[in-house]
């Protein structure tokens, strides 16, 4: 059995800031014909699970226009352009943008986030030894931030209540609650 | 603080059969002034954690196009026209047209995949005392699928080794693991 499906056309639909937009006409494996993909590409992100010397976790505050509410997640952002060897640079860098924070960070998982039509990849880093920056880089300019430090069980109540429906911020939680809670 | 970014104008980019995108522009909160969002808007998806009476995870192996590889991942579809009302619906028949099973089903998790920028929302479900189904419906024909019952240890062994990166696969094993493990 063959997976492989050949783009034969592609179709450029826009070309952002965050994403750029095709449309591929693809000729599906074992004669199964043609078919259209709609596709998104992203330049990928990182986040950060860090955690306080006090066992807490860190939560952002914000606005998401895509879903019109409020949503509590861990520190996140995109990479900047060449930045994709650097990704752990880029997480010291969104930590301290967004917390104030520094701290020692290694990798947890990779992963995609919306792998049927768009290629973002997330790099998830643990953060820990946290020390607040003297001057810390200050927030990108078109961002309302506020910064929590929370228990594991009130980031539970956060997913519980639906404050928290993000994703990646799931899969740090869940990864806390396997590898890192001690009650 | 405030939070909410207003829409002060919406460009509509592209309308698809999978997902649309606009660019709007917003007035920042706290007098920050304006900014673009460009924003992707998705039906949604369910997905399912299907476990065999053996305690084994299915699979399904397939090519994304957005990441040009094979991915292994759990049972998903999106949602249909109208069918927002009946998710539970939509798992079961993502489940039967790509496994052949039927089972009970219960919820574990709504979640946005990719937040920052899309409207992606991914209902996940749990769906034991699977019963295989004697004329399943027929998988979409643009689709190609094999289907494997894993243990826990396999799949934790695709992550590893980046064969599976995907978010809501990850999401669902972490919950395996938290909740179902019994080793």
């Amino acid at each position: 059995m063959e997976f492989e499906e050949k783009t034969i056309n592609r179709q450029e639909i826009f070309k952002g800031h965050i994403f750029d937009v095709v449309v591929d006409d693809v000729e599906l494996p074992n004669a199964l014909g043609h078919a259209k993909r709609e596709l998104i590409f992203h330049k990928g992100a990182v986040a950060v699970l860090a955690v306080t010397p006090e066992g807490k976790i860190i939560i952002v505050k914000q606005y998401r226009k895509a879903i019109e509410q409020i949503s509590y997640e861990i520190p996140a952002g995109k990479l900047e352009i060449g930045e994709s060897g650097s990704e752990r640079d880029a997480a010291l860098r969104e930590l301290e943008e967004e917390t104030g924070y520094t701290g020692s960070i290694s990798e947890i998982h990779e992963f995609y986030t919306a792998i049927g039509f768009c290629n973002e990849k997330i790099k998830l880093y643990l953060a820990t030894d946290l020390v607040k920056v003297p001057n810390p880089r200050p927030q990108d300019d078109d961002e309302v931030l506020e910064i929590f430090e929370l228990t594991y069980e009130e980031c539970l109540d956060l997913v519980k209540t639906g404050q928290c429906q993000d994703a990646k911020t799931i899969i740090a939680l869940q990864y806390f609650g396997l590898h890192l809670n001690k009650n």
